[in-house]
């Protein structure tokens, strides 16, 4: 398409592309919007090497390219603008998440990279949030990497999960490049490479000290607790990654509870997801933290969702159109457009009306191809995200459209 | 764990970790493996530098290790065994994928990247291998990079597909870096960013001659496949993204071969998976290939399943322990094993065991921390797949224990 463009001429043409909710992932009323930091990193840093350019050059779909566009190609650098919704605000059906107006050619190019990377930690950051509200104050440890979509997925799952409300991750790698707290336990390898859980416990303890959690299930969860209670002090906690949840806990809190160790903590596991825990905590169970893994880091029950990078406005030659797409039940907004928060409801208007007494919510984030400031920590993003959940639920918001907005659709 | 084995003075023991597929995913009677040359690339690359290793001494976890340690991780290189199916191989429930026999630390370290690279490429070669059986014989091409969790997912789910059966990808990247054919239709914008459908289409057809492919649905599918017929050849086909597509096939097909496009070919893509697909050709609908695009690239339907990574056999001061775990459900199989392929059924024996008539599937890969051979081409693998799935089904295999192995569990 970029050399389509190019061919065509339209290289000076501008436009704006949206990046919006088309449809909420399945048996959701909002998203947390996440992800950000990536499009940014991409897009301040988008260009093409000779080795690419030459990959490019050698697929017959290029072979009537005119030669100057493989200049261009060495040249490219994103010269646009980006408005974005700053990562966890939450999103609601049909809304924007990010503008970009851009010589078409740099807007077009980024619209695959840009769907899957704000994408996926928009899922992650939305379904950590929901399980965090079912735990009900107890702490949620991310522990998904190992059934993440790729290793990379496993990294930037824990950031988004982290956005979403978890304490921490048991990926190491997130805490380093997000500066996320790292939580985690000693695997069952680690119990099964002692000749006995005696053997491992104590070894543990001597090296985490006042951190230790030990996992108590590898042969037999009672019989597990008795050994790590009867070693006593330090000792953060207990595992229980297997088996019949809240009846464990019990015994178990009773075991800690007669060895002195109140202040030991039950840490739970095993494929775990925001409707488990809810029925878990319903019963009562003495569980102080919750370890969610394969379904928080695969979004499982909604592994993707409707996001969409459409054309909704264009300029050539100093003369606007409006365009969208008009499939059955896949149609688009035309115009290039700003989001309105009030405190009660959303108004979606054209970017350059004036709402007064709502807050703008796509906020500039690159101009001219330069950052704007500089991005937000993880950790300021997930108390973004902490103000804009409660009270919970954040239900679902009316969408009003400006009436600029409904002249645009009706013409 | 890798401090704790360190500090336990467990360095120079050495383990056998199981790599297996515990639980198929959802609705599967095996998996097609794939992601091996992922795990391969870290394990000859795994290496920890000075700025990581300062975060790691930073941490409260590691207050008690002792600091010979950063040394040790100073200079870590992996210099284990691997043995493993080879990528494009059918794996059932329960068995394994891969051995790596290393000291306890080089085993331990990559247990999490290996069980997210392998499973997540095994994963979608699976979804692959079955959407291109219910197109019976039709291409079926991956388009699912903007919904993968994150853009490199959408690379090596790309990879994945083209192994599981895919004629090609619409990721260039991929394409690039593993010599996947790539091919694809420009998009709803590039239609949009034209004054009309006509001079969209006739650009196109310019640049692209043979391999033209014109998106008809942007505004009306059945008018868009007028003008694309009005245009006449050069064009390879056209697109339909929405509404009935048996239905519109066939109004369209009519629209070509009354243009004297008998050699015209309809692409059809939106929303598909296996089983949408299978209604469509049962219906007989003229359609020449599908683009399948979310469904293939998360595994929609099974986004996650149960593989594992275990610690099956330690040797300490040169004696030799089997373990196992035996937490409910989640029990595992002691020692170092290998997968005997016979025409008819499985052996899993130990892997010092002779099956005359088998073939021994799980393979050198690395031997003392290098490469034995080189890796196959991703063309390579998915040739292998391709035998190994006709005739489909593969259906369910019997997996049979050796009486050596018997022996170890009953001990």
């Amino acid at each position: 398409m970029a050399a389509g463009y190019f061919g065509a001429g339209k290289q000076n043409d501008t436009g704006t592309f949206e990046f919006s909710i088309r449809r909420l992932p399945r048996g959701r009323d909002f998203v947390v919007a996440a992800g950000l930091h990536r499009a940014v990193e991409y897009l301040l840093n988008l260009s093409f090497d000779a080795d690419e350019i030459g990959y490019l050059r050698g697929l017959p779909n290029f072979r009537a390219v005119p030669e100057e566009f493989w200049d261009y190609l060495a040249n490219f650098r994103f010269t646009g603008d980006v408005f974005a919704v700053p990562e966890g605000t939450l999103v609601y059906e049909g809304q924007p998440v990010m503008n970009i107006r851009a010589p078409l050619i740099e807007g077009q190019i980024p619209e695959t990279y840009l769907l899957s990377a704000i994408t996926f930690e928009t899922l992650i950051a939305t379904k950590a949030a929901r399980i965090v509200h079912a735990s009900e104050g107890r702490d949620v440890i991310e522990f998904g990497t190992r059934r993440a979509h790729t290793p990379e997925a496993g990294v930037l799952g824990a950031r988004a999960a982290y956005i979403g409300g978890c304490a921490g991750t048991s990926n190491v790698l997130a805490g380093y490049q997000y500066g996320i707290p790292v939580m985690g336990t000693a695997a069952h390898s680690w119990v099964m490479s002692f000749g006995s859980e005696t053997e491992a416990f104590s070894t543990l303890q001597r090296l985490l000290g006042e951190n230790t959690i030990q996992l108590i299930d590898t042969y037999d969860a009672v019989e597990g607790a008795r050994i790590a209670a009867g070693l006593g002090k330090p000792l953060w906690g207990v595992r229980l990654d297997s088996g019949d949840l809240p009846a464990l806990s019990r015994e178990i809190r009773g075991i800690l509870d007669a060895a002195g160790l109140q202040s030991t903590r039950i840490l739970a596991s095993g494929d775990l997801d925001e409707s488990k825990i809810a029925a878990i905590v319903a019963t009562g169970a003495p569980i102080d933290a919750f370890g969610v893994g394969t379904e928080l880091a695969t979004s499982g029950d909604a592994p993707s969702m409707g996001a969409i990078y459409k054309l909704v406005e264009i300029k050539h030659d100093g003369q606007v159109r409006y365009t969208s797409k008009r499939s059955p039940d896949k149609h688009t907004i035309p115009g290039t457009k700003q989001l309105f928060r009030y405190p009660d409801f959303d108004l979606l208007g054209l970017h350059n009306e004036c709402a007064g007494g709502a807050e703008a919510m796509l906020k500039p984030v690159i101009i001219g191809g330069d950052l704007v400031g500089s991005l937000p920590s993880a950790g300021q993003i997930r108390k973004r995200a902490r103000c804009a959940l409660a009270p919970w639920p954040p239900g679902i918001r009316r969408t009003e459209y400006s009436a600029s907005l409904q002249r645009l659709l009706s013409a």
